[in-house]
């Protein structure tokens, strides 16, 4: 079993959608990545948090075998996010963003982390990506996330991270944003053309895309009869993901295509559920039940 | 093989996309489903055109092996729709609709075609479609399209004829609309309670989904780089589905499956030109060939 490693945030999200409203729940792209991959793999975890950070969040993570050595507590207050979606489920609204203590973050590595076999660069300044990809001895697969903040923002330093990267994971309008252009078979050319040697396209209730130099890929979403809450979906999927490839330490084709279908059940399991709610609740059995659902969803037989 | 009968629009259709645009040239659902149904099998048509429509046009359907018996010539003008479609291709804006000669179109099934063994019920009012339907046997399989103006406006009417349907094929949009909610697992139990025994939602470059009482399958869009009119991707779509099941005429759930990516594939061929261009320069060698690309686009292993 590989070591994965993940930097990114921790928040404090509040959220309203058409099916109720949270406040102040355990949100964050490191969060939601970390504890979706703990079902497969040990996870090490870079992030910031304030002094009101609840103790009871730090029980849950480490329950789930995370590893906190690198969660910072800082002075000051932790980051919270405040976002609504309405019935169209997909794009979620930002209400209310507070850096806070994530201002001034500085991911810095601990020494036991520093030769993680595979390493997860969530959604922060592209700087600091590769700041954190400069700290740890190279992984044997290492992938990011970013967001249209950093596209329009921090274009070129995002590109100069995206060259030591091997795997993009980002949904359909931030990859449109990155390529300039809405055909995303294009996209992916001119993005594989500069780097990431795989780009994964999520589009949300739509499913994904893989893309890299020989093949696509492509799976739908898990048709679900109840979405609560799609917040951490991306980064839930990005834990599915790259948990089962830590778990076999197979990085082939086949193995890829696999790990995209563990991404899209994690996911599917997220949006049930407000907050992580629905991921706590969870066991492995539920994991490869509907792994085998999706095998049945999607399978159909080839022609003579 | 069994013999597919379908009733839809002939029309002439002026279009404008981001990839260029054309005059008048040869459109309608009858026609786009016919089209595509030819490669897999002998296809019955029936609609109206005025006395205006291009002889080049009849020929090419009859080059097809499309029985035209059933196509009226009528005085007067040829129904016309005008277009266009922006970068976000998933949807048109219609700039101009002329019934013409189809505003006063009654369907009359000329005798060799009383017994066809699939029938498709093009988006036409659905009291006409029910009426079609009274005039045959009987057929195996009967599938239908319909559109917001009837789900809005005949609402009582279509759902009369859904109860004489075994399949509905519509797309996501008309799906919510008809059956109220946005949630699609919800919207499929709603309509496969009061008559179709399977749902295919359409979902244009997402793909899509099919439900009856006992599954659901899934598959993607074929990823095109180039899409230069999306214009009778629907109707095409139709026709793979019910001509690949005609030419079977197996209606297991296995093939129902394979009927799905052949009505996939023949969309993807479509939208890859103007009007029907490139389904006349096609051969069904490429028609293999692309299902089975769609087999390595979705194949993933099983879990152990």
């Amino acid at each position: 079993m590989g070591k994965l490693l993940v930097v990114g945030s921790v928040a404090l999200d509040t959220v309203r959608t058409p099916f109720g409203e949270v406040s102040e729940v355990l949100g964050g792209s490191a969060t939601y990545f970390a504890t979706a991959a703990s079902y497969f793999t040990g996870v090490d975890l870079i992030a910031v948090v304030g002094e009101d950070f609840p103790e009871q969040h730090v029980k849950f993570l480490k329950s789930r075998g995370i590893d906190l050595a690198g969660l910072e507590r800082r002075k000051g207050e932790t980051f919270r996010w405040k976002g609504e979606y309405s019935h169209q489920l997909n794009e979620a609204r930002t209400l209310d963003t507070r850096l806070n203590v994530l201002e001034s973050f500085r991911p810095k590595i601990p020494e036991r982390y520093c030769s993680p076999d595979l390493l997860f660069l969530g959604n922060i300044d592209p700087e600091l990506q590769l700041d954190v990809l400069r700290q740890v001895r190279r992984p044997a697969l290492v992938a990011c996330d970013t967001m249209n903040f950093w596209i329009e923002g921090k274009r070129d330093a995002l590109w100069r991270t995206l060259k030591e990267v091997d795997v993009l994971i980002i949904n359909d309008g931030e990859a449109r944003a990155l390529g300039g252009n809405p055909n995303l078979v294009q996209v992916a050319k001119e993005i594989l053309s500069r780097g990431p040697k795989q780009l994964i396209v999520k589009r949300g209730e739509y499913g994904v895309l893989l893309f890299n130099h020989k093949q696509t890929f492509g799976a739908p979403a898990f048709p679900l009869e109840q979405v609560k809450d799609p917040t951490g979906a991306g980064d839930t999927f990005a834990g599915g993901f790259m948990g089962y490839l830590a778990s076999t330490g197979n990085l082939s084709e086949e193995s890829y295509r696999q790990a995209i279908i563990f991404g899209s059940v994690m996911a599917s399991f997220t949006v049930e559920a407000f907050s992580l709610d629905r991921l706590r609740a969870l066991d492995y059995k539920e994991i490869e039940g509907r792994f085998r659902q999706f095998k049945r969803l999607t399978h159909f037989e080839d022609i003579p």
